[in-house]
């Protein structure tokens, strides 16, 4: 499979939808960006892992990353795309294919930016975070990423969103004794212990912080959970797997900490953590394309690689095509008008006469 | 792998306890049954799968049963065996490969019965009910199973158990509606329903119910859970697999009428079901056999396959070496002298000379 990227924005959306590319199945859809990249005599190409990062080099006095994910989560019933009434149906039209698209054209068309640009095309963002190519990438080629502004095009409606609050992965286990089922009271029964982590979780109350004026919203929920030995066997483990977000005000360390008060008494082990961002709406670069596109920010309730930047010291937001609610859902859709207009404010704000 | 007939009952225990036989990975072991027996003049045998069937035929006016399976619950860092101050320590020393040695013992070395018999060496007693090799062969080839009489030789302390619970799996599940858990707000969780599930299994109480003077004693137990899609998705099905025991007062249908009322509300799917076996004790062949061993009968709370041989109109109780309440845990172990005691009672009774 290829991509043909003189195609419309639209239809080049289209075909990414169309390429499987859940996360760790990703090297396809990169080998076809990396070629559809190469004939570009503007761009510098540089392939890692299963991330393609194109860099313009004009000595222009400001550079701006432009960054997308390749990877989606499992397919729901939701593949091929199916596009209806202006509409364009599924698997990644939402997560993030539409702002991998737009990155994409902007790529291959705008060969004089006012900018510099560094356009990043990476992998494996939907699962745990050291699988995640932008992070890989910040370690072993962190000069890739040097930049005085970035732009992740995380779905955003189209709008600015700031910030973006943390995700941490806990397993939380109860433990038992094994005993043969027909004589349940010589063991005792781990799954059934499991009750009381779930009573938990449905008493949880979500804090709602506000920070910069945005309105945060965290959640914990159960994510998987497993237990079992054999059919007739008292099980003596379980495991409930539970992903916390946190509003950008707690630091991985407050977000541990309260994990383990909210489970007290259960053994947890932190699998996965990524930090939050601060919106970060008072610094000047932020300020400059917030003006270039309009509109309100909002804040960013998913964790999004704009906290790996501000990690970097680089400025970053969310602002990418498509309603964020509907990520991760069976009918993920996205409006064509706002990957069109996308497309077009970035290059509105790359080809104005007064940047840098 | 082979096995020693020649040596002594509990050499040859513990020959078997070393021979791995997990549920569905029995064939070595069955081939080793079949190899160890092929060179007995006395014996005719019949391979079904991995199920040995040996019998004589020397015209006796009573033919019995003597059976036990070969295989066990996965392993728990219970192997190697280990034999200590007259105990033999490891995986299946209690269910049930004592009394398969005994069995193996009896066959080999009893040329001349009193009583005709036929040896029943079978798999996958462990799992669902739909692989068992004694339910198999009673479809397949029911006149090998047609006797006066039937012994199962599961672990019974040596002493003679009387009838057997029923068994029952079920799966009961939630749904919910996928979303990103950073806006799980617009989703519902599966795995945070099943709260409902495991509280009801937490304040189950137990019948215990009285049948011919033997009390039985029920049970019902999460065996499995499982639930969710990705680290980052809100789980739109949980499933919690449960085993419910029920005493032989109860038919399948009543036991899962009783499970669809206590779990009114959830999805229920019977995926197993095994009916109980009621004690039988006033049969004529089962008092025959109580007489001839003595002590006094128990009752049976795991299901045995002795309700499978009820169900051909054939009398059949549990007598075999090792407390059951030992089964399926890591510390399973057996009194050797239980195991003596077993062949030798059995060679007596299937020596006596007024027999039939």
């Amino acid at each position: 499979m290829s991509l043909d990227l003189a195609a419309d924005v639209v239809e080049l959306t289209r075909q990414l939808v169309d390429f499987p590319s859940e996360s760790l199945q990703e090297e396809a859809l990169a080998d076809a960006v990396e070629a559809a990249l190469r004939g570009h005599a503007h761009l510098e190409l540089t392939r890692v892992g299963n991330t393609v990062v194109a860099r313009t080099d004009l000595g222009r006095p400001e550079r701006v990353v432009i960054a997308g994910h390749l990877d989606t989560v499992p397919e729901n019933g939701n593949l091929p795309s199916r596009l209806e009434d202006g509409v364009l149906h599924g698997l990644g039209s939402v997560d993030m294919k539409g702002g991998v698209a737009v990155g994409l054209k902007l790529a291959a068309s705008l060969t004089q930016p006012v900018r510099d640009v560094t356009y990043v095309f990476y992998d494996a963002e939907e699962i745990a975070a050291i699988h995640n190519g932008l992070g890989k990438l910040s370690v072993t080629h962190p000069h890739l990423l040097e930049a005085d502004f970035a732009i992740l095009m995380e779905p955003s409606n189209a709008l600015v969103e700031a910030g973006c609050q943390g995700t941490m992965r806990i397993e939380v286990t109860t433990t038992g004794e094994r005993a043969h089922t027909a004589r349940a009271w010589m063991g005792s029964n781990a799954i059934h212990k499991a009750a009381g982590i779930l009573d938990r979780l449905n008493a949880y109350q979500p804090r709602k912080p506000v920070i910069d004026g945005l309105e945060y919203h965290e959640g914990l929920n159960a994510v998987f959970v497993s237990g079992g030995v054999a059919g007739n066997v008292l099980p003596d483990a379980c495991t409930v797997t539970v992903n916390y977000r946190f509003a950008p005000d707690r630091s991985v360390e407050e977000a541990e900490a309260w994990l383990r008060s909210f489970f007290d008494g259960y053994a947890v082990t932190v699998t996965d953590a990524s930090p939050g961002a601060l919106p970060g709406l008072t610094r000047p670069a932020a300020q400059a394309f917030l003006e270039a596109v309009g509109g309100e920010p909002a804040p960013k309730f998913g964790w999004t690689d704009v906290s790996r930047f501000s990690a970097l010291g680089v400025p970053a937001v969310n602002f990418g095509p498509g309603d964020p609610l509907l990520a991760h859902k069976a009918e993920e859709h996205v409006r064509v008008e706002e990957i069109v207009r996308c497309e077009q404010q970035l290059v509105a704000w790359l080809s104005e006469e007064d940047a840098g």
